[in-house]
């Protein structure tokens, strides 16, 4: 088994091909053939702590994949990062471990990005011209960087809590920090990428026509967008079963104000693209599911196993 | 993260220090103290095979563990071992991964053996004599030397379907290969290794009082001992769950011959010791589980941390 280090799996990663294999890995998974395994759990309370070990094989694929992942909320007090884990490659022959990517989250980071920059791609406004990311944090950056590239909108407006910190990002990635409201009247395409419990972005700041990828909520009690937004919009999500559980969606499948068979999965969307009415507001909800990670460790070992 | 190869593992390990922490693992689980995780599994069609993933954690210790284990059964015809896989021994106060042991299969086998002689201790007729063991594989051969060691049951017969590997083994490990019928007349306690899916230990064959350790049942379909003969043993079982499902036992309770909650859990047994009658037959159905694969992880990691 090779073991591979960040830098070599950064110097090799291609994001043409990964967000490629992320696509497919959402089309596949519509038409049935993705194989997921149970997740494994475990929860730590002192210190609290979180372990998840999740896997799949997209049929016909050489390799399977397995995601290591911890989470340790109190290591920041220790000067540590709360997230640990790695990626197995598996050979789909023999059960070979092939390689072990220890990527420090940089893989699940790309990966939740590139399903962001898809779905953005799938409901945007044609025309659209302004991009309102709200967060400063590595997806914020990473969001922005692969949303420009892939959909060319390079008017970008960045709002955080720390305006300090938004214009940082913005000096950094060539945007301008703005306050929420003016982020809100300008924006054609909104991405929201913090991890907040309190829902900040209400619908009565939303114009009609505004699309929204809110990346934020991957666990139960986060939310970003306020229920009633979402209760009003078009929804697509990763994952029906995920966003219902933890999602902006679960808030307005709970409360009544949408039904779950109403919610869209991306991979659905992405095989039959809709045509949106241009003033319908359209939220892409995205938890992060496994063929994500499978589709992205597999770009990153075919360049591997060719080199 | 400190990648550890086989060589290391065998030379770290104390096989003392592993049984007491097997043992205790057992009783814990008894107690309420392990927490497990659910298993992660993916199936194979073609070629055929598995993956799993468990893991779990002793409360209070200072690591937990995750094993990942293939088996690709056409493996060998491509001249590579069917089994593949490692343990994980990560930090239950930070979530960091401390180590991968590359045990190629050692560990499994060790704690596979160590539960047999631990069994074997709790279940053993005082006066005991002589060994019986049918099998002629890695099983065959550390449950051998393991239960010689810890009841000093050095008079071994050994069966196996090929005499020539029987004969093999009983030059290795100081025994005598001998014909089925020979073993069961003169066996104190039977040790069955086997990964037949034929009950070939027929009621008949064996005498009152005998005590027999079964550790070839560990998937469905697989069956060492004749139901009757279960069905009217005393029968203790690693985990009453899993060998109802999978193990002897269920052969047993599936026919009607004895309850479900008849059964006796090892931890239990070695929590509160029975004194079983002399001409009683006694059987301990053994399929495996993952707290003593948490349990000589530990063992090897608090080796390796300290040296």
């Amino acid at each position: 088994m090779r073991i591979v280090e960040l830098p070599e799996i950064e110097a090799v990663l291609d994001e043409d091909a990964a967000l490629a294999a992320v696509e497919d890995g959402f089309r596949r998974m519509q038409r049935g053939g993705v194989h997921l395994a149970e997740v494994s759990h475990l929860a730590f309370g002192d210190p609290p702590g979180d372990c998840h070990v999740k896997g799949g094989h997209i049929t016909g694929d050489a390799v399977f994949v397995f995601k290591f992942a911890t989470s340790f909320y109190r290591n920041p007090e220790l000067g540590l990062s709360s997230s640990n884990g790695f990626m197995i490659v598996v050979s789909a022959q023999t059960g070979e471990q092939l390689a072990m990517l220890r990527d420090q989250g940089y893989l699940t980071d790309v990966r939740t990005a590139l399903a962001g920059a898809i779905s953005a791609r799938a409901i945007v406004r044609p025309g659209s011209k302004v991009l309102g990311i709200v967060g400063t944090g590595i997806q914020a950056r990473m969001q922005a960087r692969m949303i420009a590239r892939l959909l060319g909108l390079t008017d970008v407006l960045i709002h955080g809590r720390s305006m300090d910190k938004a214009k940082a990002l913005a000096a950094e990635i060539g945007g301008r920090a703005v306050a929420l409201p003016e982020l809100c009247a300008r924006a054609d395409l909104v991405v929201t990428t913090t991890p907040s419990t309190v829902p900040w972005l209400r619908a009565e700041m939303v114009r009609p026509g505004t699309r929204i990828v809110a990346v934020g909520a991957d666990t139960p009690g986060k939310q970003e967008l306020e229920t009633e937004l979402t209760g009003r919009a078009r929804v697509i999500v990763d994952s029906r079963v995920q966003c219902v559980d933890h999602g902006e969606a679960g808030w307005a499948v709970r409360a009544g104000l949408i039904a779950s068979d109403a919610l869209i999965e991306l991979g659905a969307l992405l095989e039959r693209p809709i045509a949106f009415e241009p003033d319908e507001i359209v939220v892409a909800d995205l938890t992060g599911v496994a063929v994500q990670d499978i589709a992205i460790a597999k770009t990153v070992w075919n360049r591997l196993a060719a080199a």
